[in-house]
């Protein structure tokens, strides 16, 4: 095994619907997983309204805490996307028609069509480097370790794999579920002795529903194969004794 | 109109699960909703893991910052449920057993069932208030401004309703959707010239995709329903001379 040290990444979801309730945030998921598998911790995610003073601030902040930033939302053509203009701020970077991205739409975009609106998805910092759309040609854009990413859930998802040689990350986190049938409070203390024992490898036990019937799935995670699959069998010895079910 | 001060949340989410991407936060969206409803607006979310001094930290950060504070998950009978054992070191309040909330489970499960594991739920800040749950007998509980719920959304959701009468909000935040068959890009312009004049009204304009066609969400939301009507009114009129069809 090796002893990278931890790659972490923080993510800033950019939106006044996220806030009021309207939308329900899933690139966080999406993110963390494709984070997951290339060794990158996702250590904190915060949800900021449509401000430009609140997002400088939480990218200037994010982007000295963590190797990592993702934001996501308000790179649009409406008003109240504002994310590029902020950034540019951020970094201290002129915010204006990027060349790349500014051609790239030019030629996306039937003649005549390239509007003002169109033409605000090519302004950000001058000097970003483009992530590439291939769902609808408008591109994000990073500045140093701050990634730019759209709100639309299946465009993010569309962007991500053209990124990832742009991540160098630790050993990929490994996890393993075991479900059970039983509730949380039945193996409680059995498990919190397994976690005492295994420090390396983090163990969480999140109870739910399916099928009408309550069960619990325990996931372990760790860099280490073998240490998941040393706790793995030190739960199925305890799940035995008690005569839980696995399912 | 009243002019009631502006009440503001705060939302933390606590969960190693969530930042993992395993587990989509939907507790967020039902929180804003209910929040909105009675006239709170949510300020910042932050999605945070279950690690003590992080919890302490953010906990008494938004304690201070917002009118109130919502915190989910990590109040159930595992290791990895630390959420009141924090709560308490955030108030310098002894953790033990709440003698209500040991009572309530006490009850709730047969006698020789009410194991170590059941007892820990009871076990939160000691001068605590409960929080009741009607779904599944452990409560959560609240420290002055600051309310810690489950993290199982269905639990979640069947709390809100005894806890309404605990907030004191502002006057209700409404919101009205206008969906409209075009592209943002096509209406960028006008929205922008809507909003400048209509600054009290907050415009979001959300693009989607429903049953093969592109589309645009235009959302207004202000505590004045006036105020939201002539916006409207305002939109109506260019949408009517660009030719958009409104779905």
């Amino acid at each position: 095994m090796s002893n990278k040290k931890e790659i972490i990444a923080g993510i800033i979801i950019i939106g006044n619907e996220v806030l009021s309730g309207r939308t329900k945030d899933i690139n966080t998921s999406a993110l963390a997983t494709w984070l997951n598998s290339l060794g990158v911790k996702v250590k904190e995610v915060k949800i900021i309204p449509d401000e430009e003073q609140i997002i400088i601030n939480t990218v200037n902040q994010y982007r000295s805490l963590y190797d990592y930033v993702f934001t996501t939302g308000g790179i649009g053509p409406t008003h109240d996307d504002i994310t590029a203009e902020s950034i540019s701020k951020a970094f201290n970077i002129e915010y204006g028609f990027q060349k790349e991205a500014y051609s790239i739409l030019e030629n996306y975009y039937k003649p005549g069509e390239f509007n003002e609106g169109r033409q605000k998805m090519a302004k950000m910092p001058v000097t970003a480097n483009l992530i590439y759309n291939p769902s609808s040609g408008s591109p994000g854009f990073y500045v140093k370790n701050v990634f730019c990413l759209p709100g639309v859930p299946s465009i993010l998802q569309s962007m991500l794999g053209s990124l990832t040689d742009k991540i160098t990350g630790g050993d990929p986190i490994l996890s393993e579920t075991i479900s059970l049938r039983t509730v949380e409070s039945e193996i409680a203390k059995s498990l919190t002795e397994v976690q005492n024992k295994n420090k390396d490898v983090e163990i969480g036990s999140y109870p739910f529903f399916k099928a009408g019937k309550l069960g619990v799935a325990i996931v372990l995670r760790s860099t280490n194969k073998n240490k998941i699959e040393f706790c793995k069998s030190e739960i199925i010895k305890f799940v035995q004794d008690k005569e839980i079910q696995i399912v």
